[in-house]
C-alpha cells in the first residue's frame, strides 16, 4: 500500500455525512482476537511475533474483499508514516510507538483497519462517518467469522475470548462514537456529561483515544465493559446514551442561539477569521477554531464551507499530515507556519468555489 | 454648520498624509487667550459669558477667511452632537460637558478650530496630518493676529497672555504630536519614552487628551511649561525629542521584523481576519486591531488596505461617529454590533475595489 495516495484525501469517517452527523462524527467497532497456541504479543519471542503476523496476513488476504484489504508492514515505515496512520485512525499510538514485527491491513475508503500484534495479536476496526454502528457491527462481524474460518482464536468456554489485558476478555469488543459537543462545552455542562457516563460504566476519551487531551471539543464515548455481555447488548448500551447526549447537545446549541445568537455568530465568525488570515498556528488552536467553525456550520451561521471541509482540515493540519503533504520533515515551528498556510488555501479556495 | 455633512468624511489630520506619518498622525497646536475685562469664564456670569461668545464670534466672523470659519452653538446640540465633535478632537471633552453658552468655530477640512467659552474666553487649535508644527505654527498666529487686532486680549506686561488655570500663562501655548508607537509597546520599551518625556518637561497623553486612556497604542506628546519661554522655544522643546522618537520606534518595528518579521505579520493578519469577521466588537478592541492593522501596512505587511481607512475606521467606529452614521441612538450592546457591521463593509469595500 502507498500511504501517499491517502495524503489528498481523507477517510470515510472524515465525510462528514451519515445520521446525526452534525453531532456524530464517526462510529467505530473494534474486536480483539488473538491466535490460540501463541503467547500474547507482549509475550511471545520476535520468531513468534513474526510466524503470527504471517499467519494473519495471509489468511486476511484470503478474505473475499474486493478490492482487498492492503497491508502495510508498520515495522518498515518510518516515524512520519506511522504518526500519519495514528493520525487517520488506522493505527494506535500504541502499534506506531512499539517494534517488532507487526502490520496493518487496511481496507479501502479506510473503513476497515485490522492491526497485527499490537497489544492483541488481532485487533480489528470498522469506522465509519456519522451514527453507524449497526453497519459497522455487520462489516466487523462478517470480517471476524471470515477470519475465524481460517484462524482458530484463543477461547474460554467461560470467559469467551482471551486477551492480553484481562479489560477485554469476553466480547474482546470495543464500542464507540466520536461527538462533537462544542456547545455542552461552552455552556459547562460537559461535566455533567462525563458523570452520567462514568456511572454507566462508559468512558469518555479525547480525538486520539485513551489517554489523549480531548481537543476541538470531540469527545469519544465507549463501552469499559467486554465481559458478561453479548456483544448486542454492549452496542445497545452506547446506543441507549446516544439519544440523551444528542438532544443534550443540540438544546444547549439552540439555548446557546436563542441566548444570544449574536455573541455565537460572532464567535464563529471570529473563529473562520484567524483561521483564513493566521501565519502560524498551533494543533490546538487549529482545533478550537476548526470546532467553533464546525458548530457554526451546523447550525446555519456559516454557509460558504461544507463540513467535509472542516472536517478534512481537522486531520490534515495534524504534524504527520502536514509534513507528508508537504513533502518534508518540519519542525515544530515550520509546521505551525505550513499548517496555517495549508488552511488558509484551502479556506480561499472553498471561498473562490462559491 | 451641519455637522451630518461631516460624519462620511474624516478630517484632514487624519488623513494619514504628512511628514513621517507611519508614526505621527497629526500635529497641534492650541493657544488660550481671554478678552481683557471680563472674568474668566468659570467666574464669569451667564450673561456675561454670552456676551462674550457674542463678541468673539463676530469678530471671528470678520476674519478674512475664504471659506469662511463655520460657528457651532455647542449650547445648542444633544449630548450625541456634542460627543461627536470630541472625538473629531474640534472640542475637548470638558468642552461638550459644560454648559452655559459655548460655542467652537471651525474651519473648513477641520484644521482650525476655535472654542468660545472653554476654560478661557477662547482657545484656539490647529490640527493637521502627519508632522506639521510648523505649519500649525504659522496658521495659529495668523488667526491669533487677526482676532488680537479686533479684541484686547488679557495680558501682563511681566507674565504674558493670562488664563484661567495658571499652568497656561504666559504663551497660553500647547504643542503636541499624536504618535503611534504599536512596536514600542510591544517591546516594552514605550516606559522609557515616558520617562524621558517627563524629565523633558514633557506630558504623554492618550488619544483624548487629558485624562484619557491610550487607545490602540496612539500617544500624544505635548509640552507642559508655557511661561518663561517664547512660542519658538516651546515648540522647538517637543521638536526636539520627536527625531528621537521616531528613530526609536522605528529602531523597535525594524527589530520586530528581522527578530521574527512572521510572528509579526501573523498578529498583523489576524487583526485583519478578526475586524473583517467579528460580529460585535468594541471600541478597545478595535483600536488594538487597527493598531496592528496600521502598522503592518506601514511595514509592508498589509497592502489591500490604505493607511487613510485604517484612520478613518478609528475616528468612525467611535460612538457617536458609529451613531451619526447609523443615525439612532444606540445601547452599548448595539454599538458593538452597529461597529463591527462598519468595519467589515469598509474593509469589504477595500478589498472589492482592489
Amino acid at each position: 500500500m502507498n500511504l501517499n495516495e491517502l495524503i489528498e484525501t481523507s477517510g470515510e469517517w472524515l465525510r462528514g455525512i451519515g445520521p446525526e452527523s452534525d453531532i456524530i462524527v464517526s462510529s467505530r467497532i473494534r474486536l480483539a482476537r488473538n491466535v490460540a497456541g501463541y503467547h500474547f504479543p507482549s509475550r511471545a519471542s520476535e520468531a513468534s511475533r513474526r510466524e503470527i503476523a504471517g499467519i494473519l496476513r495471509d489468511h486476511i488476504a484470503d478474505l473475499a474483499n474486493d478490492p482487498p484489504l492492503s497491508f502495510v508492514d508498520i515495522e518498515d515505515l518510518n516515524k512520519l508514516d506511522r504518526q500519519f496512520l495514528v493520525e487517520r485512525q488506522l493505527i494506535s499510538r500504541e502499534h506506531a510507538e512499539s517494534s517488532g514485527p507487526r502490520g496493518a491491513c487496511i481496507g479501502p475508503k479506510e473503513t476497515v483497519s485490522l492491526m497485527i500484534n499490537e497489544e492483541d495479536h488481532l485487533r480489528m476496526q470498522v469506522l465509519r462517518s456519522g451514527y453507524a454502528l449497526d453497519s459497522c457491527w455487520d462489516e466487523i462481524s462478517r470480517i471476524d467469522v471470515g477470519i475465524e474460518e481460517r484462524v482458530q482464536f484463543a477461547f474460554h468456554d467461560e470467559f469467551g475470548y482471551l486477551t492480553s489485558c484481562p479489560t477485554n476478555v469476553g466480547t474482546g469488543m470495543r464500542v464507540s462514537v466520536m461527538l462533537h459537543l462544542p456547545a455542552l462545552v461552552i455552556t459547562k455542562e460537559i461535566q455533567k456529561v462525563f458523570q452520567a457516563m462514568h456511572k454507566m460504566n462508559l468512558a469518555v476519551r479525547g480525538l486520539y483515544g485513551e489517554g489523549s487531551q480531548a481537543m476541538g471539543d470531540f469527545y469519544q464515548i465507549s463501552n469499559q465493559i467486554t465481559l458478561g455481555k453479548s456483544e448486542e447488548q454492549i452496542i445497545q448500551n452506547v446506543k441507549r446514551v446516544v439519544p440523551d447526549i444528542l438532544d443534550y447537545e443540540r438544546k444547549a446549541r439552540h439555548a446557546l442561539i436563542k441566548g444570544d445568537r449574536q455573541r455565537l455568530h460572532d464567535q464563529v465568525s471570529r473563529a473562520m477569521g484567524v483561521l483564513a488570515n493566521a501565519r502560524r498556528i498551533s494543533t490546538e488552536e487549529t482545533m478550537e477554531l476548526l470546532s467553533s467553525v464546525r458548530m457554526g456550520i451546523n447550525l446555519g451561521l456559516i454557509d460558504n464551507i461544507p463540513l467535509s471541509t472542516v472536517n478534512a482540515l481537522c486531520i490534515q493540519t495534524q504534524p504527520a499530515h502536514l509534513q507528508k503533504l508537504r513533502g518534508e520533515t518540519l519542525e515544530s515551528a515550520e509546521r505551525q507556519t505550513a499548517r496555517a498556510t495549508l488552511i488558509r488555501e484551502r479556506l480561499h479556495d472553498q471561498n473562490e468555489a462559491n
